[in-house]
């Protein structure tokens, strides 16, 4: 498989790649042309979100597990409503009060749901490599809704489609991606993925929160945010998780702000189309100002927009297989 | 548009007054008319619930988001309800283990959660006005199910209809209001409704419970229940929520309740056909004896059926705006 | 009615049981027939999952509610998944941020919303006895889904369903029960089946956890695993549940493990095509080893799939009443 296909390939008629996988683990699995057939299905199906009856029974009768290990309220409901556009049958399980304080391991969790005949389970876990533990062990389709700091390969495959529309390639571009990259799924979904399909990425933060390792994926690493503003075409500003960062990884949230976060003054220094997206929630004030946050640039609703499209796409193509 | 409709207007044959709002957000922003033409469109709908197969496809790929940013049964359950009988698909958030947690503002939330798709919101929020200010900042449809000590206008318009389809009128009916009137939506939505409808109110509660400025709202004060009871058609007992109430508002539970809880003997003292209402849950033998809750006279479980007719006129009314 | 039915009526072609409750509150109040013919409408459902339209619209605009008092994960996503192959809709209640906080009786609850239109209600609930209370008190469907220390109803049927999937009978049958028989609904359920259907059961465990009483359900009682293997055809094993039991019931979990926990040595003691059961969630390495709860004797996901058929046949039948 060549390492890099052609983000435009959507526009030819050749016969499309059939697609083989069971699950959506992350996109470290995947070959470029596979990415790129996910994106070429979501925008099939970005029409039916527009359509007065918003429903395709194209996954009626089938049964789809939403699984969160953690909390989570915009990923969740996406998949959920992603699944009941298909007309797929919705089940739901959240860690409080359930098996798994009964001591139950994950695996079994997942094997017993599996026994009730579900055809799909959408996961969050908390434990980096969750998914590809569980894709080994059950015959359902398993989807990666984010595994600790490992992978979040659909919120990757939103923000690389929102990409793509807005700027009608990839190839070529130059994305920064800023803030907490050490303990980003995010991250590291995206990078993989704009790398293979061609882009450039750089990532910007202080180094408490940029390991060095980082560039081993490929990447170029800044600690300062004003150098990198004129050179690139997509700004991803990651959520600062205040409720994850135990320590002191930077001096203060006001510091933080003054020298990584986006504001009108830094968007003036930046190509007149960058586009400035942020996978939220947003911290307004901190990461990013509501002026940037809510402006002509900025395409963070989109990129919401787009992820149903997205996660319609992956949904639809492991029931297929 | 007149300060008073009939009420009986439901039975004309000419043309109805053709709804124009895309939310409901209160009583006090309505007419009387389209307080009597939401009436009148959920005695079509109540027949929907006697059905064998109680669905209608009228709402079909419309998708109705539940945010229940304050915890509830009853209110969210009716409307789940008469989401799905009129075949909406409904997706829900509460706001705990959320991105309320994270930081994020309601309307953030709201406009991301729009962002996927969604048709109409259903919103109970502990601020008073939040969905009058989410009405303006978003596209899709906003329904108030109970904003802090504001409105609950559903809770007020079943409870009209529960009178007109037992009293068959509302005009020219005297209704007593009894119990924690000061920090209650119910009573605050009741008030208004009632008047725009030609009804007489009398508020009835220990002086700290009913503040002076009450009157303003067109309706009278008596601190004394049973100086009241000889008069009215109607008597709608208040919940008192211990949960919410935090310093010593009133002597003591047993002493409200012998002050102003209803019982079999306050209830010799009124008209025979009197109307015992309570917007529930009850607390049985503090504002009502079981007696009265279960007897001929009340009709609280008459006031929850009529909840989800109610409810589906609501949604289907904003969803064809 | 017949003491004992023979559990191979269902290949005969003569007329079958005309069902005539409106709840299933325990197996305590059924004939062996009902018994049977419950086990006959669960295996034409068995089918329907395996369509690839996993769907049948039997209950098509009827409302489930599933009233969770206790937290539970798999059987209530067992009715879930249940009532959405049947095409029911469902709606939700778990007791915590609830009306129950709020001070309403159960009963209160359940009248309320069953004045939304709900048919069939799912209950399980901490207090023994509380689903016969309520299917005294409302006109609709109780199903008990676990009430206290009493009766687990549905649990004991796809127990007693797949005994007779893989055993071909159960008449005859000699079946042990091994664990914390005192506090177990799914052991009090499971013997009352079994002997109605013409099993015999052996209950095992410590003797403060197997009380004296319980031969009075005809059973008899054993305090050493090992004496019994090799004279019965089912074992099934109860879940140690670590979080309810208060005191020093048993001197440690090693010491439970090791004269109650079934293991690969304890198997090959056992029939060669003895039953192992396990009602989950399983605690490996406890009452169970991993070799065993994987192994070719287990039938513990088959239980659990084969629950999802017993659930339909028993929404399908009191619906029908």
């Amino acid at each position: 498989m060549a390492k890099k296909a052609s983000s435009s390939s959507r526009a030819t008629d050749g016969p499309r790649l059939v697609w083989t996988r069971k699950d959506l683990l992350g996109l470290d699995d995947l070959g470029p042309e596979e990415i790129v057939h996910i994106l070429d299905t979501a925008e099939s199906f970005k029409e039916v979100s527009t359509r007065s009856i918003k429903k395709v029974p194209l996954l009626r009768g089938k049964v789809v597990a939403l699984l969160f290990f953690e909390a989570s309220t915009r990923t969740r409901m996406s998949f959920e409503l992603a699944a009941s556009r298909l007309s797929a049958d919705t089940v739901q399980f959240t860690s409080s009060g359930s098996s798994v304080a009964k001591g139950e391991t994950t695996l079994d969790t997942v094997r017993n749901i599996e026994a009730m005949g579900v055809d799909i389970f959408v996961i969050r876990h908390h434990q980096s490599g969750a998914c590809h533990m569980l894709s080994r062990n059950v015959k359902a389709s398993i989807v990666n809704a984010g595994d600790g700091q490992h992978e979040h390969p659909t919120q990757a495959l939103l923000d690389i489609f929102t990409i793509r529309q807005r700027l009608k390639r990839v190839e070529g571009l130059k994305v920064a991606i800023v803030g907490d990259i050490a303990h980003s799924r995010v991250a590291r979904s995206n990078i993989l993925g704009l790398k293979k399909l061609g882009a450039e990425v750089v990532v910007v933060g202080p180094p408490t929160l940029v390991p060095a390792t980082i560039e081993k994926m490929g990447c170029t690493i800044s600690h300062n945010l004003d150098d990198v503003l004129g050179h690139v075409d997509v700004i991803n500003m990651l959520r600062i998780q205040f409720e994850r960062l135990g320590g002191n990884l930077f001096p203060s949230i006001r510091e933080y702000s003054r020298l990584y976060g986006m504001n009108a003054q830094r968007l003036e220094q930046c190509k007149p189309n960058v586009l400035i997206m942020h996978p939220g929630p947003i911290n307004r004030g901190v990461e990013i100002t509501s002026e940037v946050a809510d402006g002509p640039n900025s395409c963070i609703l989109q990129q919401v927009t787009n992820g149903l499209a997205i996660r319609m796409a992956v949904l639809y193509l492991v029931s297929q297989v």
